[in-house]
């Protein structure tokens, strides 16, 4: 089925469902006598209970099993700034991933301010109905700032998929396709294409891992430390700790013997096959932009690209968010983990590479699918032994 | 079964569900082919359609049926000050009666602010995904100016359902009340103990309705022009269109000869049978303050009360707003009804009135039962004939 094609459908079935989440109660045929007790007069026990024994809000409500997805909008796919309305139906289809793989219930709050303060003081109200929040979609470096004044000040966790989820996604299809090329992180040269959100969390989650030689790349080209201009806070705290021969030029000038491509960079078409052909031995391509990869598969076979990989499902090895926002919320909710840090997402990642076994693996087969029921076991598990905050 | 017995069996219930709601997806058992509509790619044709035609997000979203449950805590109930964190189970109760009368998806927000204006900027910036908002248990004046405020800078309705909704149950069993004691709702004189949100709804409706003659009390006793001191821009507004008399006192005083009290005070045991002795013949009382009313039902009893109602499950003639706002939401989100008017509020008192056969009234049966499948059908009926906004 062609992206067109498959357009037309997506809309006849969202004409068709008129929205993709309901909000229903857990009791199904209400009695009268059950409605003594979940409202008028019985609730307000509960209500006492609560103010009197603060902790009890986790027992007695669903708060601890609401996600709040927050967006302004104004980064939606690669689709950019399309406003909250149009960015309605990505969120609503996030929420049918969190339930149908997590288990949770999500709701799409997308937001009619787009200035930092007025995001965050939006967050920081609706604070209580919730036990995570997710950002999603929203431009950079302004949700980068948001992430952090939230960590700073609300009582739960912030996940910001784009970054975080993104960054496992990528580590974990990175992880298997090493191992069939049979090459190692710390040897290899790595460019990552964007250094928004996705770009800013794959590359710290790479170093981490303990990649020595990430060059990240923006419209400018490399980034490197010293660079003037189109720089902020984060390409400022990237150029630190990347590009160690202070490689500088445009994509093309830092392809050349560069092992893998990660493209997180919102532009279609950015790669073609001249690129990757001189590129090292057996090259990797994660052409990871919605809906529009950086180039197509069949293109970048042409190339000479040995594993390709891509964020959609038309294709083979999807590299897709969707592999760990529902399974890493999961566990984050259940232990009421208040932070993100880089081992609880280098854990996810290998936990998520480990799902396949080495036999299995295959130039087409880098990354578990979705369905895979023992992703979640196999994060749960790797997550049990980490103390996390 | 007691109130106490009742509170512990809320508890004990609340803790096995952990929370009353859940939102989920509306596809059951999403298969592989539907994510690629729902989400990657082809969720992006439908992002680009609303972007283009904004009128769209009604078709292929939730937003016409979701409802925010806004509260901040500050006036749960009879309760008081509580705070949003022990608000959640009054509203997730709301969001279960909103999904099962009225089809409704229904979230509770419970917010962390207590300010008027940033109470207003939070709903501002959450509307984009709600089809209706529901103020909720927020303290009064602060509230009126708050929905004053959303009304005229949202694109949706406010319905405050402590005021609007409150106003339409009490009307509803009033004009029923009124067939059984044979009296004229233009010629009687009733008793408003309470001048916050439901009094202030209350007063406004049973004027709208005809009634010359209501008295609206205070903890100062009963309001009038040129009152001076605990005053407010909407007793001030009562007070043009109440007690022409200008009868001054305390609730007491001003009860002799009332033919009805209609008590929306959130102070238990505000009334005595000695009270109810003065009033005139086959006295009505509404005591409807949650969870502990005005005067219990069997000691009003005892002073004489032709006809008594409660806003509790546990006791006949449950005057509570779970018979309207999920029915008349439902006919508000259908026909995008912009504005809440007091014609509306007048059609659907009238319209849940006359759901029960004037042959079928009773002492104890002044108000359907809320399972009553014809309350919404009515309802729709009622404002089919409507020209509403």
């Amino acid at each position: 089925m062609g992206l067109d094609e498959n357009a037309k459908k997506a809309v006849a079935l969202h004409k068709r469902l008129k929205g993709k989440i309901i909000i229903t109660g857990k009791i199904s045929k209400l009695r009268r006598s059950e409605i003594q007790l979940i409202y008028t007069p019985g609730v307000a026990a509960v209500c006492e209970e609560i103010y009197h024994h603060a902790g009890k809000k986790y027992e007695l409500t669903s708060k601890g099993n609401n996600v709040a997805i927050v967006t302004d909008g104004t980064r939606i796919l690669g689709l950019g700034n399309i406003g909250p309305y149009a960015a309605l139906p990505v969120m609503e289809g996030k929420a049918v991933l969190y339930r149908e793989f997590g288990g949770i219930s999500a709701f799409p709050l997308c937001l009619n301010v787009t200035k930092k303060e007025e995001i965050i003081s939006t967050i920081k109200a609706i604070e209580p109905a919730f036990g995570a929040i997710n950002l999603e979609d929203i431009e950079s470096p302004k949700v980068l700032e948001i992430s952090e004044a939230l960590e700073n000040s609300l009582s739960i966790p912030v996940f910001h998929d784009d970054r975080h989820g993104t960054s496992v996604v990528a580590l974990a299809a990175l992880l298997n396709s090493l191992k069939l090329v049979k090459k190692q992180l710390r040897l290899i040269k790595i460019i990552v294409a964007g250094a928004g959100s996705a770009g800013y969390g794959i590359t710290k989650l790479l170093v981490a891992a303990g990649c020595k030689n990430v060059i990240v790349t923006d419209s400018d080209g490399a980034i490197y430390k010293g660079r003037i201009g189109n720089m902020n806070k984060y390409k400022g705290e990237l150029a630190k700790i990347t590009n160690p021969k202070r490689e500088k030029g445009k994509l093309p000038d830092v392809m050349k013997n560069a092992d893998v491509f990660i493209g997180v960079s919102g532009k279609k078409n950015l790669v073609n096959p001249r690129l990757i052909k001189e590129m090292s031995r057996d090259p990797i391509i994660f052409a990871l932009t919605n809906p529009d990869p950086e180039i197509k598969p069949e293109i970048a076979k042409k190339g000479g690209a040995k594993i390709i990989a891509t964020g959609s499902y038309l294709y083979p090895n999807k590299v897709n968010n969707a592999l760990v926002f529902p399974h890493l919320m999961r566990v984050i909710l259940d232990r009421r983990i208040s932070k993100i840090t880089a081992d609880l997402l280098l854990a996810t990642a290998k936990a998520i590479a480990g799902t396949i076994s080495e036999k299995n693996l295959d130039y087409n087969n880098i990354i578990p699918d979705m369905y895979d029921k023992r992703i979640q076991k196999n994060i749960v598990q790797a997550l049990s032994h980490l103390h996390l905050k």
